[in-house]
């Protein structure tokens, strides 16, 4: 079985290197500011920086470090939710099922945990949204990660509080919180869609899911970037795709025209390949 | 700087996820037996396994154990050649010069070195030519490896002997024996194709290393599996495409529909990026 570390690095370049994953960065195409080489280093950078999390090193240190491990690259963001998303999945690694695993890491998360947390935004530009569209208390803005650090002290929050604090706007937050439900959902789909006879049974398995979960529910990285309305839209598009076998390659080059990026569902399937990576199915490329 | 395990990761990453590299698999295309997805998970397989070579572990039993992991999917050969051209380059990183230090490794190597080196063979299926139409002696031809590894046993042969008993009719084979000079020429190349402020300035450095390399020499490869006249042939295709800025989509997509792959030259990119990227100049995505 892979190690940790090199499961996620493995799970984020098989995400990055499938295509169409429409409107991401993908095989096919690279966006104007950030191009496929820059996820490949970075997911090269990132599997060793999350692996002490195996090991028991704590969940705010790792995201911090994978963090500025991920940005030693030029371009923009590129895998700052998905580090999120696979430092708690890393740390279950010991137990018998890794998702338990993952909610015990989370629910042992500190208050150190949660100022090393907004440290980590010193390392990567990441799109928030306007703190007063969202449920979260202003002060915990991680645009003013200095003034952040000083109230989750003072109030003793933990990263878990922080998660569920944004729970409601954040795809990734609502993984922490909820027990990684669309993560695991990921992993059986991949695994379902999978077919090991294929010589690009992984490749085919990765587009499929995308697009499956990119019908299922609004991406909150599109929410986030071009409001509800716009992440409705692309919902309900890759719903008509799938279900009349639509034209998938127009979908993609669709959204990538319009500059819209579904991140949030690019992080679930890293998740979720890392999941189907780690179990003993035959999930390989 | 980069770890040297991690650094040959992200070079044989790098590689393969460029496009076009005429002929290879790329990020443009897989081919029938082998997808982009297989060289991706035995890139992630091979770095670690390369690693114990820049701790002294010995040349031979480096390259059994990289060929072991990246053995472990299905389709077809991925790294065999790079393998053992990255072997030396690791176990020289702790040199000055990483190329003097490659050397020292090749001239350092054993007779035990040789018999592992056969022994790598079990794990991958690689392209030989006819024995008969090399200058090799029948007794060392690595499709019978129990009686090679007896033979290098009897005559006291070492890795680099195997070496220069095979540098007539390999390219890699060529580069341990005279000091690694079209690997170094790589990397010279892909520093001077590198334009730092472009998002993919790797990837037009690594598209105009991989035409220049097949336009200067007839790839190894592909003299192997289809003869010296078509490797000559490819070769003066390169020169014309190089020399006329011709167009080079079409030069893969022939090569792709001939089933002619150049795959020493993408080993001694593979080698040149790994040089490239251990160096200060600022070489990376």
């Amino acid at each position: 079985m892979l190690t940790p570390g090199r499961a996620a690095t493995l799970a984020l370049l098989l995400e990055a290197t499938s295509d169409p994953t429409p409107g991401n960065v993908d095989r096919g195409h690279d966006h104007g500011d950030t191009a496929l080489h820059q996820f490949v280093g970075s997911a090269v950078a990132v599997g060793p920086a999350l692996a002490p999390a195996a090991e028991g090193a704590p969940l705010g240190a790792t995201v911090e470090e994978a963090a500025a491990a991920s940005g030693r690259h030029r371009g923009g963001n590129t895998h700052f939710g998905a580090i999120l998303l696979l430092a708690p999945l890393v740390a279950g690694a010991g137990a018998g099922d890794p998702v338990d695993g993952a909610e015990g890491a989370v629910e042992a998360t500190t208050v150190e945990d949660a100022e090393r947390f907004y440290a980590a935004f010193d390392h990567v530009e990441v799109a928030l949204p306007p703190i007063a569209e969202t449920d979260v208390d202003p002060a915990l803005d991680a645009r003013d990660p200095r003034a952040a650090r000083a109230a989750v002290r003072d109030r003793g929050l933990t990263l878990a509080d922080l998660m569920a604090a944004g729970a409601e706007d954040d795809g990734i937050a609502r993984e922490w919180t909820e027990g990684f439900p669309a993560t695991a959902d990921a992993a059986d789909r991949l695994e379902r869609h999978h077919d090991p006879a294929a010589v690009d049974g992984v490749e085919q398995a990765v587009v499929a899911t995308h697009l499956a979960l990119l019908a299922d529910r609004p991406d909150g990285h599109v929410a986030t970037v071009h409001g509800r309305d716009v992440a409705e839209q692309v919902r309900d598009r890759a719903a008509a795709v799938r279900d009349d076998d639509g034209d998938l390659a127009a979908f993609d080059a669709e959204l990538v025209e319009r500059g819209i990026n579904p991140g949030t569902t690019a992080d679930i399937v890293a998740g979720g390949l890392y999941l189907a990576l780690r179990r003993d199915g035959g999930f390989r490329p």
